[in-house]
Parts: C-alpha cells; structure tokens; sequence
C-alpha cells in the first residue's frame, strides 16, 4: 500500500493486484508498535492504508498474480483477473503463517486449531488452549488468550522464548500462563472436538498429553513466489535478494516487505521499504525514457 | 522516535538525547503520504510518537550531544545535559533546513524571511510572495501560500521543478502562482521590513525586482555531525554510510533517517530505518553478551 500511495505521487500510473488488503496486517488484532497509529486493530491500519492508496488514485483489482513474464522491455503480469502489461514491478506479496504439519491439524482447522489467536480469542473463553510458538506473535497470542481462556499452556521447542523481553515479562506475570519449553506438539488429538495435544519432551523423548480444547498455531511466516521466482534471485529461505535501493537482481522489478531477504518483519520496515521501491521505480522509469 | 519505541520493546535502557522531539516534522504542516496516519499536522504526528516512546518506557533528556568518544568498549556521549556511558548508539539526528544565503536574507529572517512556509503561511495573508526552491518542499509550501498570499512567485534556478509531478499539476492550476524558472535570488531588499527580491536569471545574467513582503526559503537540507564524524565514515555530501542493517563503519554504531546516504529522505523511511536500527543494535548487544 507504501509503495501504492508513493508511486501515485509521482503520477505513475500505478495498479495493484491482491487477493486481500492487508495481508498479515489483517489477522494482527492489535498493533501497538507502529509509529504514529493510535487505533490498535490491523483492520484499522489496513482500512486506513486502503483508503490513502485510493485518495491518490491507486487501481485496485482484486485478484490472484498467476505468472509474471519478460515481453519485449515490459513485464506480462498473468493474474485470474486479466492479463497486464507493465514497465516496472514492486513485487510485495508478504508472508503467510506457517503449520505444524502434524496429524489431527488438518482435520480440525477452523474447528479448534487456529493459525491467529487474536482473530479467535473469543473463542477460547473458559477453556483450557495450546499456543505453539515462541515468538512475538505468539507470546501476543499467549497474552491475548488468557484474558479469556481459564489456562494457556505456552508451548515452545527451545528452551526460552525469542519474542520480545517486554512481552515475556508481561506473560509470565499472568496466572493462567504456563510455559512449556523444550517440547514439541506432535498430534492433535479428539474425536469430533479437540480434546488435547501431545507434546513431545525434546530433550528426553518423554511424551504427554495436554488437555486443551483449543490449539493456537503461531510459528512464523512463509512466503510465496512461484510466479516470480524465475525472474529474480533469491536466498536460501527463499527470500528475495534485494539492494538498499529495494532492487532485485532484474531490472525493473523492485521488492519490499517480509518477501525480502532484510531479517526484520515488521510492518513500518515493510511500509519505509515500500516507499523506498517506489521511489526507485520512478528514478529507474525516468532513466529509461 | 521509532528507534527508542523497538529498543524499548526489546526492553533495552533506552535514553533518548535531542534538542526537540518532531525534528523537520514538527515544521510540517501537513503529512498526507505517511502511511497509517489520517491527522494531517506534524505536530501531531511528533506529539503521538513520543507518547508511544514515553509509554514503553524511553527515558528522554532535552539537550545537544556536543561530542561522541570510544571508552573502553563503550562510548561516552557528551552533552550539555551531562556525560552517558552507553553500550551501543544509533544516530538519527536528521536534517536542516538550508539557507540562500544572500544579502538581507538575516537580516529579515524570522521578519520577513521563513524557512517554513507551513508554520509561517498565515502571515502571508493578503501579500505577494516568494517561494525559493524546485523540490517538494517549497511547492507544498506553494500550495499552501497560494490559500493565503495574494501572488506566489515559485522560484527555481533550474528549468523545471523537481517536485513530485502531482504537486507540480496541482501547483500550475492555481491562478494566483507564477512558476520564475532558471532564476536564483542574489538578495532580499527592504528598508524597516521586506519590500522584494532580486533575481538573476542564470542562462541571461539579467536581474529584476519582485515585490513581495515575504520570502520563504525551501531550497533542501543540511545535516549535522561533528559531534560523530570522526568514529564513522561518511560519504561525499557528509552522510553517514550504513549497511542494510544500518550499521555505520564503527561496531556500536547505528544510523538511520536523513542523516544516512539513503537518498529518499521521508519520514515513513526513516521510521522503518529507526525500527532496523533498533533490531540491529539490539542484535549486536546480545551477541556481545
């Protein structure tokens, strides 16, 4: 949306193509750390991000990028919603949360296993829940969750958390917290409900069941980039490689946020990198004409 | 501001030394490209930032860092609030306005002459004025002259204004501005108060008068740091050189905002950079540990 709102004051014209508006920004029940927004809610920021790109004249398609391709000095943007032609691309799909992969979460996804607490919190009123997951997203489920579940077991293969110091203070000052490191969920046991999950000890092997009614996966983010990743370069995890300009590896085609190779995903780093590729863009437009 | 609130997540001792809290921001009237802010003051902007930084807990002290100093795997920060000892640093001292400097420009300055046509608009009402700079700076400060003055004169050296081209449309529209290209100003006349200016038309060599009563100087900024130069490299124009983890030549040290080689200077970057900043020092702590 950053790079929506930047293009646009440079008079590009400037399409973007989405299947939501806000991405991971959407399911984040409450932003605290964004500089200069007050409102707490993702949806809010999200709303407000929309409503900005859109004053400038930003055109919105709702819709799914199936396939990018060269064609003669421009890119073909192949999306279920029509075909695109454009001179310059901000490649920043994001991320999405990744699953355990391990049996019974599949079968009650939706239905008691959950990949965002703060979307389903409500849910979790008066019974006993699962968060598996050690970092910030977690811990801030973890502190969610227990002001409506009657306990949260925190549950985290290392032996301490990674999330914030500021948050695992807040957490372990709760009552109803009780953390559980060094395991691992290994299945997601119940027969029409959840009913527990079995943890995995990873030091001693030790298994155990846990008696939850609901299990909160939050273990961090993948990306996709199928439809690019044979134009640009990327790293080992799969990130796109990209210069202090926001450059990738083929000219023309910029990249910002949590689909980058920078370590750190938050969404005022993805916002001031989305500005920086848009402003890259217009310079790299205008060296072209 | 950004900086202080990620560090202060990480429940690192944040101190935060600076002569203001808003920096260029508090001059700007109004912000409509800062993402996910919907107030159009930046004032306001710089109020709701250090309330967020106060409410994580960042220890503030209103003064000037005179000198930076290597000791013994620390740095020493002096100051005209007294001497601190810290283990890492991240500078983000920004930028200043930049004067003409030509006769009578001081003499009138802050009678007359403004490098802040948003703080200074209103006093322009009913008057003819000049607006000195191509950037967009000085054509929102146009625009906004344009509500108030009786007569905007836009003047820039060069033969066009290098403003993003929805301001530069927006400008052109307005009935009461005179874009005065390939024109510099060698003086600002006037007896008791500020009667005109002289320009020089730089491709003839001819100068003439403008009357105007007001002169608003918006021809970029500068940055500030003999306080640090001597511990980290700089580029060509005097910024500090970061790496994508905005870390400056010397260990400890961390840059970000206008004062780095960056060359997009927008608040909604340096917020992103302050937040790697942060990270990154906080990253290098731990690691020291």
């Amino acid at each position: 949306m950053t790079a929506a709102i930047y293009a646009r004051r440079k008079l590009l014209k400037t399409l973007l193509i989405s299947r939501d508006i806000g991405g991971q920004v959407l399911l984040t029940g409450y932003i605290e750390n964004y500089p200069g927004f007050v409102e707490r809610s993702g949806m809010a920021l999200a709303d407000i991000l929309e409503r900005q790109a859109k004053e400038f004249g930003t055109e919105i398609v709702m819709g799914e990028v199936k396939r990018v391709e060269k064609a003669e000095g421009l890119f073909r943007v192949i999306s279920d919603e029509g075909e695109f032609l454009v001179r310059a691309l901000i490649v920043t799909g994001g991320s999405s949360y990744k699953r355990l992969n391990v049996p019974g979460e599949e079968k009650f996804f939706g239905r008691g296993v959950s990949t965002c607490a703060t979307c389903d919190a409500p849910l979790a009123r008066g019974r006993a829940v699962a968060v598996v997951g050690g970092g910030n997203a977690a811990l801030q489920g973890v502190e969610l969750l227990a002001k409506y579940a009657s306990r949260v077991y925190a549950i985290h293969r290392r032996d301490r958390f990674r999330a914030d110091e500021i948050l695992i203070e807040r957490v372990k000052k709760m009552p109803n917290v009780e953390p559980v490191l060094n395991s691992e969920v290994t299945e997601v046991r119940g027969d029409k409900k959840v009913e527990g999950v079995l943890i995995r000890d990873v030091r001693t092997g030790e298994v155990k069941e846990l008696r939850v009614e609901r299990v909160f996966v939050e273990v961090g983010r993948e990306i996709k980039l199928d439809y690019v990743k044979h134009l640009v370069e990327t790293n080992k995890i799969g990130q796109v490689v990209v210069d202090r300009a926001q450059r990738t590896s083929c000219e023309g085609i910029f990249a910002a946020g949590d689909i980058t190779d920078l370590p750190y995903g938050q969404a005022i780093i993805a916002a001031g990198d989305g500005a920086v590729a848009a402003l890259s863009a217009y310079d790299y437009l205008m060296e072209k004409r």
